[in-house]
């Protein structure tokens, strides 16, 4: 069972004052790259996992997709979801993603914003997900960059002239990771770049694209504290075909 | 034009005391790993770029490679090539790996270990890699780690508890980097993870494994120092196909 930190109140109401949150896509520092990356939507049949407020399910729709479900655990997250969407071809599930059955489904994507990285079972669920597309569906994916999740104690240090890093280690013991992130113990699952990418070309995916997020110029200008995103990559964005 | 550290006095001296060049392919931790991302050799014509002393040409050839043809940029590394070679099958070529041209020719399996990091246009040359392959021919190489190239100052921390980590700095900021191994001043190309993948990819390389070289525990036990892999990883190793 995921921890569905989503559910606890503390989390959910300081999740609800994040950019992302308050802006839906456009407040997504990743947002314009992994847009980019997503297939033709029009016509498309498409599957949110992990889907939040249902932000991505409405650009779908928004965009040409004949429908689409968003599933989540979180009671909360589906409840806000369902009061900002009036469209009857966007449906909503809840169903824990360790657990959910896939199989048999035919979608032309499937998606995930900032999910997979709470996931124990990542081998079970990318195996679902290939089986939950059709022949040569789109798997396209955002989860914390490795980098970012790799150290047992997440934190930035300053040197002597101020510049700051990132300090990595255990990157190879692939496991829980308890950070403070909106709410103190939020259990995130690192596990390797090299592991996220042999689980999908095991599975049978093909890799189309591969991208570490940082921001753009424009980004640092107007929101400074993204310039972090320069020194590690806070987040792995792929795209992939089954 | 390459920096040719190689054909440096005190860097090939030097290299020449590092377990790899004193035992050959055994000696080289990553080889257990590398070796298990090869195609079959037998019958395979195979090239490879930045042979060095040539343990991998004269390998391949033990295992059934129809002809070799080793390549490197320095003198030195051909001179000794050549003495410990004993075998028409295999041709010692130097050329510079960021001009030399490729295209026309037909190998099996391009091979190369621990020379990328070295390379400023990397685009060029694995587009010249690709001409030089068989369609669905192996591309098989490793170098050295964007975790480990990514930092301005490389070096290791440690905390007041004694623990060991990597500081990750300028990840995005792909370029030159200068570390005194073996000599001072060794310059060094840090490129991202996705900047390499997607090269190939857009190259029209298919991805087939990644690996992110870790110590086993054999090895760590016989030899200590090689811990440091699991906290940062020292190598990426790539195997794809054309």
């Amino acid at each position: 069972m995921t921890q569905n930190v989503y559910d606890n109140d503390e989390f959910f109401q300081n999740y609800g004052q994040l950019r992302r949150s308050l802006e839906g896509l456009d407040g997504a520092q990743e947002w314009p790259v992994i847009k980019n990356m997503l297939p033709e939507l029009n016509g498309a049949r498409v599957l949110d996992l992990g889907c939040g407020y249902g932000w991505f399910c409405r650009f779908a729709r928004e965009n040409g997709a004949t429908n689409v479900v968003g599933i989540d655990v979180s009671e909360k997250m589906l409840a806000r979801a369902r009061e900002t969407t009036s469209d009857p071809a966007i449906e909503y599930r809840r169903a824990d993603l360790e657990t959910v059955e896939l199989e048999g489904m035919e979608y032309d994507l499937v998606y995930s914003s900032l999910a997979f990285h709470y996931i124990v079972n990542f081998g079970r669920l990318v195996e679902q997900i290939e089986q939950a597309l059709i022949p040569r569906g789109y798997l396209v994916f955002s989860m914390e960059h490795p980098i970012m999740t790799a150290p047992v104690r997440q934190r930035w240090v300053k040197d002597a002239g101020g510049g700051k890093s990132w300090p990595v280690d255990h990157y190879s013991d692939e496991g829980p990771r308890s950070t403070d992130w909106l709410a103190e113990g939020v259990i995130k699952q690192h596990r390797t770049v090299a592991t996220i990418l042999n689980t999908l070309l095991r599975a049978g995916f093909t890799l189309t694209q591969v991208e570490e997020w940082r921001p753009t110029d424009e980004q640092t200008a107007s929101w400074p504290d993204l310039a972090e995103g320069l020194i590690r990559p806070p987040f792995l964005l792929v795209a992939a075909r089954n």
